[in-house]
């Protein structure tokens, strides 16, 4: 791998490659976190590289909300216990009891909540992209997600995606402008453990899942 | 940065992670592509890794195929030429004049196209993580999308995502089947020219734009 100067692009040599490969097969979504505090910096500088993530139109509409408020974070656990529970109706037998013994949040124990938006108003990008599939606004966002979710697992951190939750219940919850559409509610923290497989795995939900990578030809 | 082995956890150096930032600022949306043919084992090597993104209730929903038949790029090219022209028409002056200079894709030069779906049939993850928020499965595709392009970029790809397409269309001209829904239209190649800031503050269509990693508290 040669340097990276101001001008000149990487190179990626063979050995980042595979460096790379483990950082994305040892992602994972984490339920189950330490309580030790995150340096509020360290967030700072992971959403400062989420923020190189590609947007249509150079919109960059993501907006970020550090819920610190132990009164909203409660909310958000209310919120997330209905959603569960409401969840959990539609399962029967076997596979209700299942699922009520799945972990599928670490909203309690983990140390920084982040509630991910995307910005329906932003004027950046001046629409450009967006006419035919204007989800691309959204899925801006969902990039920068996983550039964030990359890039704290690099760092050690554990996050976990929590999406068993009323999304426009928690963005009242957090006092978030009207225009801002929830994508994500990201649990942030050291992680108890580390896998290489699934949670969802583990705890048998489901049986081992090889990873899906078919290419098909037109 | 201690080696992987196959059930310990890696760790990640700073060396690695000052790579990994290298990465991201330079991965660019590349329009500008050589017409250098690329080894389809190449392609599959990506999906493989791509298939190690994060996906709601391990669902991965996604699909890729790809689009090698010259008819069916050729319906393709129409389709987003249509979407352009449309697109030129809510613009005005010289800002419309800026627009139609604009390259916004590399369709005729890329050597691989790639139509990125997701399964809303899946039965995969049995509905886990998605009755608030059934929009996760297509989320789970986007990030699917970004770790390819990340992997691309890696082993010296541009990746270009078109997106001045009808989809519904697009679904059309590949043969997709009824329940996929097309999240990305990928070309890839090698570039023609690296940069690390945006084509379209080159080309005069936007001021240079900071990121933006603003930190809300609540």
């Amino acid at each position: 791998m040669t340097g990276c100067l101001d001008d000149a692009p990487p190179t990626f040599d063979a050995d980042f490659i595979r460096r790379l490969e483990d950082l994305f097969k040892w992602r994972r979504d984490v339920r189950r976190f330490k309580t030790d505090p995150i340096a509020i910096t360290l967030i700072e500088d992971l959403l400062e590289i989420a923020a190189h993530s590609p947007s249509v139109g150079n919109s960059q509409p993501w907006r970020f909300i550090n819920v610190e408020s132990a009164a909203r974070r409660q909310a958000v656990i209310a919120n997330f216990n209905a959603c569960n529970a409401a969840a959990l109706e539609a399962y029967e037998g076997e596979r209700a009891a299942l699922y009520a013994r799945l972990k599928l949040a670490g909203l309690h124990e983990a140390p920084v909540h982040l509630a991910v938006f995307c910005d329906h108003a932003t004027g950046a990008g001046m629409g450009l992209g967006r006419k035919t599939m204007p989800e691309m606004l959204d899925y801006s966002v969902v990039a920068a997600v996983h550039t964030f979710w990359l890039a704290a697992r690099a760092h050690g951190l554990g996050v976990g995606w929590v999406s068993i939750i009323d999304p426009l219940e928690l963005a009242r919850s957090v006092d978030a402008p009207e225009s801002w559409k929830l994508i994500a509610y990201l649990c942030v923290g050291f992680p108890e453990e580390e896998h290489a497989d699934p949670e969802l795995e583990r705890r048998g939900w489901q049986a081992h899942v090889a990873q899906n990578a078919k290419l098909y030809t037109r």
